[in-house]
């Protein structure tokens, strides 16, 4: 991701309100770390999928895991354009008029393609994951058997070609609206 | 959906830990009328995109908005093959074994393509969203005129190819790990 506050690339420039669009590195960290699940999206001969799964960051990547044989890992590991997307949804924005209506969000979007983590780099970031879930957790129970982690696969995918859009904040309504007898602001 | 408890497609079949798919019409109503917002995953000339937007289900469908110019509308309005996925995240499942942590959660997913709500329609659906974000309110704020409804796009996917999978309870530990000094169970 760049940190010029600009679009990495065409599909990841925000054209529908985009001064919500964020291109740092700062929100896109933000956002990822307080996630523990995203959505993955990718395409193969069935159609397109959607899949949520566990997710961690470590350094400038996203991580996920499966089971070896699940089709998200074969897919997957042989690099297909995937799409990662990362939602907090904060608030549901009541205004005056019907149009006007929002929702309060943090979102990241993610383009590349994933790649397959080497076995002698698993057990390294299945801790960090741990630590993620349940810092210092690690230490105290009995972690992955070589089996165990062997029939997983770990895939990371690129954090340089990304977005966050988020949306904070009352309701923006018309100004003809305002004086309307009905109750406006944000539901948690 | 079929209400016969089966997998109503081959890309429907759960494979992983089966025993934790649904495959009736309870469950997936339940699971979606219970979530505001889904990831709609599809495929174009860039690649996969995984899009979180607002949803509600009237009948066997499901529904979701947005404006006409949007790459989300502008590309399922052609009926392209879709994704849709719904996930509640209930808690953290901290098992004994690094291995067997997991997540409780329930989760949808629905294939198909979308189409297009026909502009007579829009008025009814929007009012049907209105009530399940606030019930009773769509009486209370200004409705949307002719230009708002114009500007925006409905679209509908049927229910009927879908699938749920959730996972409930506690850690399911192996029973060598049972006698471990460490805490485990559910964080919310």
């Amino acid at each position: 991701m760049s940190t010029t506050h600009q679009a990495p690339s065409e599909r990841t420039q925000v054209k529908r309100i985009s001064e919500n669009a964020r291109y740092d590195q700062d929100s896109l960290y933000a956002i990822v770390d307080a996630a523990y699940v995203c959505h993955v999206a990718f395409h193969d001969q069935y159609g397109s999928h959607c899949i949520p799964t566990a997710c961690w960051r470590e350094g400038d990547f996203l991580y996920i895991h499966g089971a070896n044989a699940s089709r998200l890992c074969k897919v997957l590991r042989e690099g297909v354009p995937a799409c990662v997307a990362i939602l907090h949804l904060d608030g549901l924005v009541l205004a005056r008029a019907a149009f006007n209506h929002s929702m309060n969000y943090r979102s990241a979007m993610i383009y590349g393609s994933f790649v397959v983590i080497p076995e002698e780099e698993k057990a390294a970031s299945m801790a960090a994951f741990m630590e993620k879930i349940a810092p210092g957790r690690q230490a105290q129970v009995r972690p992955g058997n070589r089996a165990e982690l062997a029939g997983t696969t770990l895939l990371k995918i690129s954090l340089q070609e990304a977005v966050c859009k988020t949306r904070q904040g009352g309701p923006n309504d018309d100004e003809d609206d305002l004086a309307l007898p009905v109750w406006a602001g944000v539901l948690p």
